[in-house]
């Protein structure tokens, strides 16, 4: 696949991800939504079909849609991902993420207008700790990546498509299924630092919070943070990878 | 398929969604209803499958039951709906979408007569803004209705079948992939509008509410908003295709 | 197949069916259980996924656990089911549904036994309308089971099998599709009678609770209002196979 | 199958159903968490889908994960489980089940640590009874399991693989099944005991909490009540063996 086509599919199935993943927290952050307080189960289940939405659109280019994906299947080596693909699926990720964040402000636009404390609205784009403490917020993100990025390497569900690229199979199957391993990893490893589990899900709507949206009075966009969502995922998928070559030579 | 089988087979499929998705906001909005007050999760659960329902009945004639989704196939061009087809889909889904919110009522007939305030049972049936703003407005259901009608062309869950309609495979898979996509286009940017996203689900239950239904002390049926429901989906689905159609061109 | 593994089947499947059904109802409703209080979305879920289990168990029979989907079929006519095999399927429904609210009993014996208010214990295992009316809770009931026996023939999701009898085809499919349809069943339409949708389910638990059960200072069984989810289903299956039979002729 | 395919296998799908098991426990349980207090509907949509990703990733040594499926497998002799097989299952059940409960803790270390009863700690391990009775908690875990393995070994869903061992078939679907099941069991059978209805999903963490973990002032593992969620599993398991193999000799 052209790196022109693995940018356009990744943007498209990222942005769409972001849209409607920071959409879900919107609305149940935002007073004047219909989803206002509808709680943390219901943000899951919004992410948790964001990516079911999103990685069935960007079918063609292996619906990678994370940088730490990305990065597993590339040091997995057997996947189809050549390391000249990876900074093309980077570019597309990040670019994608950007724009879905600019797509849910201006969703949101009124309820952002209507928000009394604007300086709260971080929350909607990226993740932020529970409890802050470098070292145990990285090993939260770098289980609930590893989870994510095993279960894609491991599991029967994930096939390795024709023409280099990756993919779910050709059915609805494996998008489900990333979308029921997405829903699980934020129920249960969700808890303290939001999981990110995904450096352009938290980066680029980071970026686009900072730079880009209108939005009256914003806090500052926790840049001392920011770094532990992108090298804690980065980190997990690594070692996702590595275990999956072990086991495969184990058995 | 010839003119009257598509009206049946649309007027049956939006008939069942209609019925499903009005009924989960009654079962939620009057009281001395097991489902009173359950919540918005609940409301986006009861119409993801209440399409599911209505899809895999509607499938002979591609399950369209939505003017922005036949819109947006006639566009594309390689979908097999042809545009001497449109005005058929559009009178089985009106037709369907007025008949499901009559067969509501007489479900919730009771609950209905007991409602102390039935000025406000507009809702149930249509939607409207928690923040009026005519232009904002109309983005948010742009954008929700793209989404849809983005991931029916883009995504390769769905097929184009045989006989010169489209369709969903000949499994579930493909009706449980669009219910998990409008559950998410619902949780995640429902909140400002309500995600009518589909001219055919706000309009005519609208006309049953103002002109069929014996409810006493009606409100009025908002008909100054009424077309934003209607141009916004329209406009969403158009996107769409044009989409597609660039990102075909393009990769 | 045989008469006998016709019973055997059905009645396997209905116990499951309902154990689960009653059991989501009673985790709600007495104290001392880690679901109670969980609410009406948390019981329709469990009266779905009770659909699933039972139905994929006894798929050798078609799965009915339903006299009013037996007759529904066997009113279409074209899906394997005489009208000679119709007693079987009602004896197996019936005794499973009868088990089924035993093993529930036992399930949660220590429970009943806490509990303040026996006498309200008949909603654990039969419905009941929150406001009385016979023809109005006759037209509920009736429409529930059309929407579910109306999908069962209608949708392509459901597929005639070999050997006399119908099934859901060979794979998880179908199955999850009937627990899909039953969830906005309940979500949707279960607000004013708690959609027996079925005369097994309601009759069975019914009998038990009356004549079976030891749960001291017991309501009487409500045998005013019993006949009601019985007749009102079989009259929408009915209906729904009329229905099926018109729009087959049609189209 | 190796006895050591076997144990990677099993270890790395039951840590993975153990770390996603308890860690929706303690996103519910332990405050500073966005999952706090989230409710029992969440557990069991936790725990669920820690089934769906556990067992898609024990594939190849058909992902038992539970002693009490190993059991029942073996006992109905046709599965392609031998008896001497069994210990290996067992071991890896339990080394990942410690190793899931160990990486729970680590997830959640600094909540751990925040928390003001950590005597109280012990449930988002392992299970106890809302009402303490020896022979009528045995009771609900048998029915449970019973459930639970009944539909493993007579749902069509569940196909017997090649080279050995069984499996769900080549696809999503019986991961998502058994998921399915195992949602309802947890709703509908879960509220006297909280359904371990698997003697390594109990016994391990339980271990791991007595012995590993460092969390201070812990309660003891209550071991009185500890044999009860390995037994009546157990017990249960091999009724639905026994009832599988009557019901072939019956149909």
């Amino acid at each position: 696949m052209s790196a022109g086509a693995i940018i356009v599919w990744e943007l498209l199935g990222t942005a769409t991800l972001i849209l409607l993943g920071n959409g879900v927290v919107a609305n149940h952050v935002l007073r004047k939504n219909n989803g206002h307080n509808a709680g943390f189960l219901f943000i899951n289940l919004g992410w948790a079909f964001a990516v079911f939405t999103g990685a069935s659109i960007a079918a063609p280019s292996g619906a990678h849609l994370n940088p730490a994906v990305t990065l597993g299947l590339a040091i997995a080596g057997d996947k189809g991902v050549s390391w000249a693909d990876v900074p093309f699926y980077f570019i597309g990720q990040m670019a994608g993420a950007i724009l879905g964040a600019v797509l849910c402000w201006a969703t949101y636009k009124l309820q952002f207008d209507d928000h009394p404390e604007p300086e709260n609205t971080l929350g909607i784009f990226s993740t932020g700790p529970q409890i802050q403490n470098t070292a145990w917020n990285l090993v939260t993100e770098i289980i609930g990546t590893f989870v994510l990025v095993a279960w894609i390497l491991l599991s029967p569900v994930y096939a390795t498509g024709d023409g280099g690229t990756p993919n779910f199979g050709n059915s609805a199957l494996g998008y489900a299924g990333v979308s029921f391993v997405v829903l699980v990893i934020g129920a249960s490893l969700g808890g303290p630092t939001g999981y990110a589990i995904n450096p352009a899900r938290d980066l680029g709507p980071r970026i686009a919070y900072a730079f880009l949206l209108p939005i009256r009075n914003k806090a500052n966009a926790n840049w001392g943070y920011s770094w532990i969502p992108v090298v804690g995922p980065l980190v997990g998928g690594a070692i996702a990878a590595l275990v999956y070559l072990l086991v495969h030579n184990l058995t």
